[in-house]
């Protein structure tokens, strides 16, 4: 297969563990047998992500799933093809010392928030339990939580059990995670699942590239759970400033959230189009179908071959 | 809720990392809560659970998806309510030093196999690849495949990824694994999903038992998941000979495999059951759905409250 001068790959933030499948991808040729040639590029304000990825100006990106809906809301057309992150488990994260027990302590206290949506989500969850929003400070801080909560910007901010908490934890000590889903019964953290996105002009213009990409990344993504070590130290070798112990530790808490065959979920696709609703983001006729496709995720060929089996006694 | 006697579940095999969340949702008190007073049985013998299952001698039993269908098909009235383990790769191990490289070294070699029907599917496996079942010798020696291969008495055999191979690397050195779902380009090891199976006179007798019963093991599984240090050392509490720096890497390497939704996934039950019938396990008419049911399966009540989100900027 002929190699494309240059294929891009826009990240949600700064290189770390959870990208492994992709750099694992990467490392192993998986993307050159595939006759692509992959940059992958870091932004350093998530919030640039979907703008960069909607106007086309690269050929992939990563984001959140809510983030995914509300670029279409807003005009960008971008479509999820498949999944990096399921569901990793997010919350309202702060320090054991900050006395923040349940949701009600945060009256008083400074609450961080990631970006635009941020402080109407707070809000939102804030009067669904009862608590007045002037009764508390809400302060914007992008990705940079656990940095803000160490400068004593914030009490509190909103970040993954996976990454965030194991970060403060290391560097500061004690921590509480109020997990937000569990805050409203909500049983997943869906909104949060990490989704690999494309421009409509690359979906018109070439539907076999965004076969290859999946094909080649779902191939790192199973090199990933398989052999995790190695994956990590191929991650390492091309960002060796992830090399430590704490770093570490976010890639082993990220391994049961990897998806490993990169199917976009139905049912979570449904949940956040409901919220997104809920929050006025998205029209109520709006239809979520329209914002994701399984079509280019790889799958068994099942049918065509003879079926085997393992493990069996 | 009033405590029962006892219920009891039998494992599939001594208890080991990947029962995790199992000991985690006794520990923490997950099935207590849940009016559960939990026996957790191992057996020396896999061989022997399908039996014990199937007869009700016990509440609720562990068997991979494709023990789970034969079960059925030799009369025993088991159902599987939901997953404990997705896919966990597997293939044929061996030693590097076997010279083992390609499944077509087998021939003139001794292949381990686990049970009843082990030789039918190694030698259906050989005959796909085009190899004469009398040109290698198979060897039945149950799950204990590293033993047998330390001990010389096969030169390969069937085991996980997550498991066997960690073993028998951290105790012999070098070796390799042929992806059985590779070799016949299946794309999956559902075949060997472990799943929570249960007596029909159980379901008839207690639904609700069993609902209680997957409320606090989904519980135990979300804990695992979730902070999985901690869940590893409520294991070595409950099982001290599992605390080895070789058990930790089996639990890490098994951590991508935990399903966190307990879900019976119906592509890959479809999958097995295919395979069942192209082995004459099971008949040709068989419905595969009356082998399981999502009905126990915890679901988060999305449409009974309001939904919240995460992580939006």
């Amino acid at each position: 297969m002929a190699t494309k001068e240059r294929t891009t790959l826009l990240l949600n933030w700064y290189a770390n563990p959870y990208h492994t499948p992709i750099f694992a991808a990467k490392a192993l040729g998986f993307y050159q047998d595939a006759g692509i040639k992959l940059a992958i590029l870091e932004t350093t304000d998530p919030s640039d992500v979907t703008e960069i990825v909607g106007l086309g100006n690269v050929d992939f990106g990563l984001k959140a799933m809510i983030h995914t809906i509300a670029a279409r809301a807003r005009g960008f057309g971008v479509t999820s093809i498949g999944t990096l992150l399921d569901e990793p488990p997010t919350g309202l994260l702060a320090l054991k010392s900050s006395r923040i027990q349940t949701f009600s302590d945060i009256v008083g206290k400074r609450i961080g928030y990631v970006g635009e949506f941020g402080k109407r989500i707070v809000d939102d969850l804030a009067s669904l339990a009862g608590i007045d929003p002037g009764s508390y400070e809400s302060v914007r801080v992008g990705m940079n939580v656990v940095d803000a909560i160490m400068r004593n910007k914030i009490d509190a901010g909103i970040g993954f059990i996976n990454f965030q908490q194991v970060e403060l934890e290391t560097l500061c000590g004690e921590t509480v995670l109020l997990r937000l889903d569990q805050l409203a019964g909500l049983g997943c953290c869906c909104f949060c699942s990490i989704q690999y996105i494309v421009p409509d002009a690359v979906l018109e213009r070439d539907p076999e590239l965004v076969k290859s990409f999946m094909q080649a990344t779902q191939r790192g993504a199973a090199f990933t759970t398989e052999h995790p070590e190695e994956a990590y130290e191929l991650l390492c070798q091309a960002k060796p400033q992830l090399k430590s112990e704490m770093y570490k530790k976010i890639f082993i808490r990220s391994l049961p959230f990897f998806s490993r065959n990169l199917w976009n979920v139905e049912r979570d696709w449904n949940k956040v189009s409901r919220y997104a609703k809920h929050l006025n983001i998205l029209d109520p006729g709006f239809d979520i179908h329209t914002v994701y496709t399984n079509e280019f995720v790889p799958d068994a060929p099942f049918s065509e071959i003879e079926p085997i089996a393992c493990c069996l006694s």
